[in-house]
Formats: C-alpha cells, structure tokens, sequence
C-alpha cells in the first residue's frame, strides 16, 4: 500500500507499506539527491511555505533545495517572523491566508510538541510536514535513518539499532524508534538514567546501562546530539568529559567496532562530546550519506504528496 | 482607459477607468490566485525587488507569491535590511542600485508616509509599488476591498460602505474610501471620536457615532485592525472590552445583519477585540476572499506593469 | 589561457590571461547585467549557496540576482545565521553538509581573512567565490573596477590608478591593486599615514601624502568607503570635516578635474564625507558603472564555473 495519507506527522502509526513506499522514492531521488546537474522532472502543482519557527539552518536548507530543484513554487517564513506570528496573528490565522493564496504544503518546524497536528487539524485541505516539532517526532529524519540503514543492509528485519544520548527530549530518537520497530528492527537505548525513557513511552526498545557492553550486541549505532547546556547542569547529567568517556562515540570505541559497522548521528555534532570528529568523519560513518538521504526523503514526501493531488485521491489523513 | 502609469503610489488620483482596468484584470486572475496548480502565464521583462522595511507577513508572502506565480525574477530586502540601509547608504542609493541591476520594480512597504513616493521621484525608469507607507495609503489593498465587492454586487454605484476602527491612523481606510469614492459608492466612518478624521481628509464621508445605527443604513461594513496598544491609552479611547461592545463586530451584531451582509477587514485581525471569531470565520465574512483578491490584484499589477513595459509606451506617472 | 581555477579566492595570484578571461565573459553579459529583459541561456549543473556572514545589501544582491538571472538553483544562509553556525556547527560541517546535497558553488562573505581559503582546503570538489573576507581580498569588486576602466580606456597598461582612503582596512584596495598591477596599470595610494600600508604589502604601488598633487598625476581616482566610526578616534586619523577637506573627492577637487577623468567608489558611500553627492552622481562618476559592472562580473564567474563543470576539467585550484 502506497503513502497516500493527507500529511506526515509523524513515523508513529505509519504502516511498514506506506514507510517502505516513501523509502523506495527516496531511493529513486537518490542521484537527484547528490547533483544539481542531475535531471529530474519537476512537480507541478504544489506550492510550498516553509514555516520554520525554529532556529534551523540543515533541515531548512534540505527542504528548500528539495522543492527547488523539483521546480516547486516556495515561500519561506523564518523564526524571525514568529514574533510578529505571535504578536499580531494566530499560526492558524496565517497558515489560511496562505492556504487561500494556494499554497497547499507547510512544512513546519516548531518548538512546541503538537503544533504541525494543530495546523493539520486546524485547515482543511493542506498537507503538513513535520520538520520537527519540540520533544515530539521529526519524520523525515527518522525516514533517512532508515533509508541509509537500508541501503546498507536491504531488510532490516531483525537488526539491532543502539541509540546513545538524551533520548527523552529527541524527536529524533523517537521518529527512528517509530520507524525502526515497524520495519521490524530492535532498538536499544543508552544514556545517563535521567535521561532514558520510562517503558510506555518506547515499549518495544530494551534499555542499556554500558555504552560498550551494548555496542557489543548491536548492529549499528546512533549518536544523538548532545545540548551542551545540559551537561552537567541537569541532575544527574555528567559535565562533558565524562559523557565523552562514558556515552561518546570515540575513536577509541569505534575502533573496537566492525569496520563496517554504521554509525549515524542527525547532525549538527559537538565534536569531541558525543563524537569525535575522526569518527564523524571516517569510514564508519554515515553521517554524510544521511545528509543526502535527508534531501532524497524531502524530494521524496513532496513528490508522493503532488502525486496524490494530481490524483485527486480521497485522503486518509 | 487601462492603467498605464508608471507607479502605484495609491488609489487617490485614479480615474474609474483606470481602478476598473486593475480590478478587470485581477477577475482574470482570479483561478490562479486561488491554486498554485493554475496554469499562469509567465510575464516577462519584469524584475522585482521587495523592499518590505516595516514588519509583514501578510503583504510580503502575497506580493513574493504573486512573483514567484508569474515567474518574475525578484530579490527580497526585509526590515532587519533596514537598519544597514539606514546606516550604510540612504534608502534611493540601494534603489537607484538595484536599478542599475535591471531590477524595474520596487515594491516598497515603509514606516513613513512617502517614502514610496520619494523613490519613485528620486530614481528614474523604475516601477514603485506602494505596499503600506505609514498611515498614508496602500493601494492593493484598497484595490482587493474593491474587487470582493465588485465580485459580490457588481457595479458598486449608490452602495454605501461602513468604515470602523481607527480610521486616522489607517492607510487601509484611506485607500478604500479613495477607490469607493471614485467608484461612486458612499462611505461612513465609525469608531472612537479620536480615531475619526476631520473632514478635510475625508471630505466626501459621513461620520457615525453608533455602530448598530450605522449599521442598519449601510450595505457593507469593513471593521480596521486595532492597535492593542493604543486601546486605553490613548485619550479618549476605550479599553479592549468597551471598544468591542461599541465598536466590535460581535456575534450578536453580526446576527443582526443580513445573511450576506459583507464583512470585511484586511487582517491580522485580533478576534475577540474588533472582530469576533466566529464573524470572522462565519457566512458573512469575506475576509478570505479578500486575501485571495489580494493575490489577485497583485498579479495584475504586476502584468499591467510588463504590458506597459513590453509596449515601450510612454507613461503618465 | 582562460580562467579555470576550482576557486575564485583573490586576484592575487591571477595571471593576466586569466583576468582578461573573466574580463571578455564579464562584456559579453553587459547587457544582462542592465536589464532582466535581455535573453540569457540558463546556466545548467550549479547549485549556490551563498553564505553572507556580514551585513551586505548590495554585493548580497548582486549575487542572488546574477544567480537569478542566470536560472540557478539557489540557498541563501544570511548574517543571522552566523549566530546559530557559531553555536551549532563548525562553519565546515555546514558547508560539509550543503555539498553532501549536490551545493556546488558557495558564495563567502566573512568578516575574518581567510574563511573562504579555509572551506576552500576543508571540503573538496566545491567551488568557493570569496565576495569579501575582512580585509583581505574582495575579487569580484577587484574584477569590476578594472572592467568599467576598460570599458572607459581599452588596455590599461601604463595608466595610474590613484587610491584613496583607509587602505591598510580595505579588502577593496587590496583586490584592486593586485588586478591593476597584473594589467600592467601603475597604482598610487593617498590617505592619513596612519591608513596607508607597509611598502611589503604593496611592493609595487607609490605612496601620496598630497591628494591634489596625486591627483595631478594619475588617470582616474577610485574612493574607498570611510568607517565613520573610525573618524577622529584612530590615532593619527581626522574628523570628518578634515577628512574630507584633505582626502574627501569634493565638488571643488573634481571640477579641476578633466571632464571625463574617471571617479570610482565601491559603494555604498558617505555622501559629504569620501565623496560629495554631486561628484557620486555627477559626470565623472563610474559609480553606477561599477554596479552593473559588478553584477556582470558575478555573472561571467559563474558561468566561468559552470563550463568548468561541464567539461569535466582538471582543476587548477
């Protein structure tokens, strides 16, 4: 079954079909992704607003390189502007009047978990991408997790995925977690305590105490990035150093691993906290192959949803 | 006569013919104003830069929309821009800049009343496009007032059109009643005596002390945006409560009214303060047309501009 | 032998040839330059990011309209970004990352010497342009400067090019010096000692004390921008007042001036302090010039890039 849903939220409640539909698009932008030279039809009849509502500068330059280079008519709306969104008008109030205007995508990045879901429920007949919301999900990152992941290892029936770091407050953590478990891979999560997630939030991931001990038993790792601000600040947050010894992806342990084995982080990295830039860099990594599976996946969501409209499918929302 | 001047610095001074020629064209624009997917013309020879110095979300997405639609190179200075301009090179030296660039169209947004008018003597050969200069004039707007009405009555001749809010302060009043006026429907004004004009300004409008008896004699009625900061503070003028039960189009005065009795405002709109929500989104309000007239104003100003321009025609200024 | 360097970093270092190259694409886009009328072949296979980490309206401008104009896929990381580059990301894992998309042609704008050459070494296969790198080199404002005073005079060599202003500060003078040298142009500086360079780091150009004298002796006069805020408080550096009496390009200096003597600023200017308003605007003035020089200039590098590209060439670096 193909992704014809009306918006993408969120990874949750995706069917592997509609996961693995979006990731076989991807995968057909994947030289559109890596060159400008490289052809690709454009897709008529979207036009997109780009409300990032959040400091962004490589999720913001993805989606706008992903709808320029598919010839997408865009308009752009950055944090600077949500003050005056605060000030003088509901988000909903200008998501209509851009919606009147014609513009039937928005892409929205928004520090408060919920918001793209307010907008989709709040104004009929647009699509809405979420480009990250607050603690909540970030879907297209966790799609180009699962796009390098699976251009590595086909079905990732079965695979092992760590994921090291602060995971209660990642949307990133929580969009692979999503998609991850329904393509049918395990996922296990290590970090300070305080910083793992109680049960019912992540079901279905088991839990690790020892960074080593679990990349023993994984298949391949992620890094999540670290707010330094956290560090050493929150209760029970270790200062840098000893994240850097006892969470951090350093040469020392990525020496240990496979040669092969992968190793991803969604970028941007401290370097020298929870990955050492010879890691981030060398020939375990597939940090850079995210960065364009990223774009592939934007390519990728904008193409379904312009399908679907040339369609003129009834949605399923 | 069609519009063939060479700028649009307000509705003051336009012949009937002249407003007529814009708003017909807006009609044919209509489609494409409301759907990105409508097949549109591209106009060339035009480029634009958008010098938008004061903040707006509204104006600035609906004019870069309307150029993006019609394929017209653009360029966008925004307000943060203007502290460089005001530091580094007077507002005419970046215009007469650009200008020698190529660039043939200014659409300009400023603080201070004239200042569209100033470039537009200051720098020959150029296009300026006034988008809201202080509490001077803002033409466009004043334009897709008229256009929703005509759409709605057709020959706006002996209607009479309800103004309320603070209409001294208001470029939007100031550009309707102009296009009103010229288009021989009659005007009322209303609001906080401190917000109403001397005659001189307005010498062809009545003045209303009560909304709901203004209300019974008019045909239409457009609420302005209210300045919160202004309510209570200023003298004379109430606070947020007061100022909506005498001059707020509330449900109850709304229900009142005819079944389509228009009701317009030009947005942001403040809901529960001049305008209720539930007017704004209700049977009455075209307030969402309007956004999408805007649009469609915008693009036929645009493309008048080109004619002109691919026409060589000498211009009446 | 024509230009075919991976980067454009400084004039310094060009030869001749190469120069003359980018020279003879620059006047074949002459007409480009003043009018978005006149037909262009898109330029197929870049994508520009154009990374302004300074203010800038006019060389910002100048590059997204001759990227515009020209067809090219374009994102834009503006000043404010630099803030959140700073905090997040290494300015290299930025670029790092735009490149992983298929970016190929970054635009730098710095306020440290050296940026450009840094993302030039650190990340391979990319293009970098250097539109200005704190007081270092400023190559396309060097490559207009000798193209409007070839347009004026055909081969420069054997003129002299008098400089005036805070030279030792000015990534401008620096460019232009090294182009003007190369085309076999002699260079004179003149300015408060305290502004002019150690003779090591314009071996080839004569100093000036007296700007009437200079004057008297050269071909044409090009006046660098002023920080006012250095005015009266470097040591060794006047007022304004005086400054202007000594070394400002005032009305009375230029009516001694033959009537087409050629008068060259890099904008934007302090009228009344380096340069009068009515020698700026006035007969002698290259000032507008230089403009459309400059966006030319921007134009034919690259399209210099692009047929690079296409061929597949070895690149020189």
């Amino acid at each position: 079954m193909s992704f014809h849903r009306q918006h993408l939220l969120g990874l949750a409640g995706l069917s592997a079909a509609e996961i693995l539909d979006l990731l076989a698009r991807a995968d057909r932008f994947w030289d559109a992704a890596g060159s400008s030279s490289s052809q690709v039809d454009p897709v008529p009849g979207l036009s997109v607003a780009n409300l990032i509502l959040e400091p962004s500068t490589r999720t913001r330059c993805s989606f706008e390189i992903a709808e320029a280079r598919l010839g997408i008519e865009r308009v752009s709306l950055a944090e600077s502007t949500a003050l005056s969104l605060v000030k003088g008008e509901t988000l909903l109030d200008t998501v209509r009047t851009l919606a009147t205007m014609g513009v039937n995508v928005f892409i929205v990045r928004h520090p408060e978990v919920g918001a793209p879901a307010a907008i989709a429920n709040g104004v009929p007949q647009i699509h809405v991408v979420n480009a990250g919301d607050g603690t909540g999900e970030h879907p297209t990152q966790g799609l180009l997790d699962l796009l390098v992941l699976r251009r590595r290892w086909g079905d990732l029936a079965g695979r092992r995925v760590l994921i090291v770091g602060d995971v209660t407050h990642s949307r990133v953590a929580r969009s692979a977690y999503h998609g991850l478990i329904t393509l049918r891979a395990e996922v296990v999560l290590c970090g300070p305590r305080r910083w793992l997630p109680a049960a019912a939030e992540y079901p279905r991931a088991s839990l690790a105490d020892d960074l080593d001990e679990a990349l023993g038993v994984c298949d391949a790792v992620m890094a999540l990035r670290v707010q330094r601000e956290r560090l050493g600040e929150d209760e029970g947050v270790p200062d840098p150093a000893t994240y850097r010894r006892r969470f951090g992806l350093t040469v020392e342990r990525a020496d240990r691993l496979a040669s092969d084995f992968p190793v991803l982080h969604p970028g941007p990295f401290n370097r020298g906290v929870e990955i050492d830039g010879e890691v981030a860099d060398g020939p375990r990594s597939l940090i850079w192959s995210q960065v364009r599976a990223g774009l592939a996946v934007r390519m990728a969501v904008l193409a379904a949803l312009a399908e679907q409209r040339a369609a003129g499918s009834d949605r399923a929302g």
